[in-house]
């Protein structure tokens, strides 16, 4: 059962082991196990935070209540396989060919997560610091993301464990190594619409009140609006009309209702509660202006967040410029991701390898980008206790 | 096999023989046949045009080529019966009580095939007119109407065969008797919609080109446009967005395309071609503004028309007048009728009686408003030959 490790840890090999273990959301796989038998090891104190189907895993070296914790967040859940038959390769296999490794999470995130457990276990039994150094490995990131890292989150909280910062090994590089870090996200929100008239005979339309006009005024002016033209770390925000239905199909009838959606990615000059108030007053124009009844819906996937350039960034930044030689551009572009959560905790950043094959077949990562990715978040931790 | 019959018709009892006919289009179902016999007792020349799976009758008292003929149009078939347990009587039973006959077809329409075919039999034994007679019946007004009415006029062209005035005997009063009569309908057309762009994810909409907002704009701009305030002896012409679509399940996708129905009644400030015409040229300038293709494609039920008031209104409405003591409105209001078709080869215009519960379960007629509406008729001859 026991598995042996020696130090400096082998990520790429570490990455192998992940991979060979098939951790499709919510199943473990035997992922979190590999990784609680290397952190013991080398003398973290692990506890298992399993909520659900989902398992997670809190490890700490050092004191609870140290001044300076460094922590590192990460997933070893992955996205179904999908065509398994577009595969060349075994997708659970780790085969290593001319300087790749490929597998379902080689990028997304195995890799990630190696190479910080690499770093913590090399860094802490080779020049112990004066302070603490926390991973908080979540299984599920892909799904529904609710008895993941929020789970953790709220234990650490229950128990008065901490992070002083807290570094996401999410894949941030478009391209090339080096090139971009996180230091926030947009929020996302989505708002239904569900607008009432009356049902009537298209040939008498004095009769009906039809819902469709009204709806299609709301949607032009919500997209005609200008939410903002970005703020200093952010593009502007985006409003995206994603679907407007009716299901009528008789062509002498006015409907009784319409429907839309509409997704909003938004940046710090917002809150979905700001969008929000602005909809509600955009649907209640249209309510007077037409006589129908508009209902609104909100769900709010994240709020937009921002870790303002300063101690942090730097750290990383001086990091990644002085292995790759390149200087990461501080980005708050792309989707969303578990610092969402970690924001609320501490001030977070996220820096990770090139995510190119990301949920694609044939996911697959350079084994140097492995290694380099080790040494950025070595030298991450001995600046950061230095 | 053979009908036996005397004059003067009864209408009521009539109706009630071709109520027992279960001619739902495009079944015959005896209907025609019940009325060749009576038409070819009294010296009528009958022919069955019939086309594909609908059947017509066309029956022709007097001279071919008559300086004045007078001709009625109507329809046997009848819509389904629907829900029958809804039904208090049985919708084929012709049933007769406290004056009232009961049954699918009772007021649409063949209490008015009855009516004018009494009357013209009547008519052309008792007091042979110096001129000719035509009855013009299909079995298919309520379906498709494609080899109905329409077949019977090509045949008729084809055959020499012509009307130099016409009656359809649809029902054509609100409330009470005699207060209607219809001098010509609003043309109907609708424009099917699509519009194509460039699908994305909804993060990065600057990377596709959402159809949404595009079609929502040229939907609010056709809907706030007055086509008209109405004309001489029309009510304004009416638009009707009646659906608007796109089936798109993902909030974080923009779709590639949506699409739209607009349905139109307009009167005789426009034709279906010059509305196509505004539509192309608004369809256009949307694609243009939004950088998206709008497919449209039109279908035409038919063109507006009006029988100005004239000689032919003037006969209807004193014989109305003369038998009820009610002056007709002369309205071009309603749905669509054959005389769309009808309008094309002579003037025509529509009377009837009261038609509240045509295509309603429990479908009935007074039975002296049948009398009243033979009277009618047979008055509207004797004037027009006199």
């Amino acid at each position: 059962m026991a598995n042996t490790f020696k130090t400096p840890i082998d990520a790429a090999e570490l990455t192998a082991r992940l991979i060979r273990c098939p951790s499709v959301t919510p199943v473990e796989g035997g992922a979190l196990v590999l990784l609680q038998d290397l952190l013991e090891s080398a003398g973290f104190d692990c506890t298992r935070v399993d909520r659900g189907k989902v398992s997670n895993l809190y490890a700490r070296w050092g004191a609870k209540g140290a001044a300076r914790i460094f922590g590192f967040n990460g997933h070893t859940d992955v996205v179904p396989v999908g065509d398994e038959a577009a595969w060349t390769v075994d997708p659970f296999g780790a085969e290593i060919k001319d300087g790749i490794l490929w597998g379902r999470g080689a990028t997304d995130m195995k890799s990630g997560v190696a190479a910080f457990a690499a770093a913590a276990v090399d860094f802490v039994t080779q020049t112990p610091p004066d302070g603490a150094v926390v991973l908080a490995i979540t299984g599920d990131e892909e799904a529904e993301a609710v008895d993941g890292t929020t789970a953790l989150l709220d234990w650490m909280n229950e128990q008065g464990e901490a992070m002083s910062v807290c570094l996401v090994g999410e894949p941030t590089c478009p391209n090339e190594m080096g090139e971009m870090m996180k230091i926030g996200r947009r929020g996302s929100m989505t708002a239904f619409f569900t607008v009432k008239g009356v049902q009537g005979h298209s040939a008498y339309p004095h009769r009906a009140n039809n819902p469709i006009p009204a709806l299609a005024r709301l949607v032009d002016r919500m997209s005609s609006h200008e939410l903002d033209r970005g703020t200093d770390h952010f593009d502007p925000s985006t409003l995206a009309v994603v679907t407007f239905d009716t299901g009528n199909p008789a062509t002498n009838v006015i409907p009784a209702q319409c429907k839309a959606a509409v997704n909003i990615r938004f940046n710090d000059a917002h809150s979905s509660a700001s969008l929000t108030d602005w909809l509600r007053a955009e649907a209640d124009k249209i309510a007077t202006e037409f006589g129908v009844t508009v209902d609104m819906t909100i769900k709010v996937t994240g709020e937009s967040f921002l870790t303002p350039p300063g101690a942090l960034s730097d750290l990383v930044s001086a990091a990644v410029q002085a292995e790759t030689g390149v200087t990461p551009v501080l980005s708050t572009s792309g989707g969303t991701s578990d610092a969402r959560f970690v924001q609320h905790h501490c001030p977070v950043v996220e820096f990770g390898l090139v995510g190119k094959t990301m949920h694609q077949v044939d996911e697959n990562v350079p084994i140097d980008q492995i290694h380099q990715l080790k040494s950025i978040y070595s030298r991450i931790l001995r600046d950061y206790f230095a």
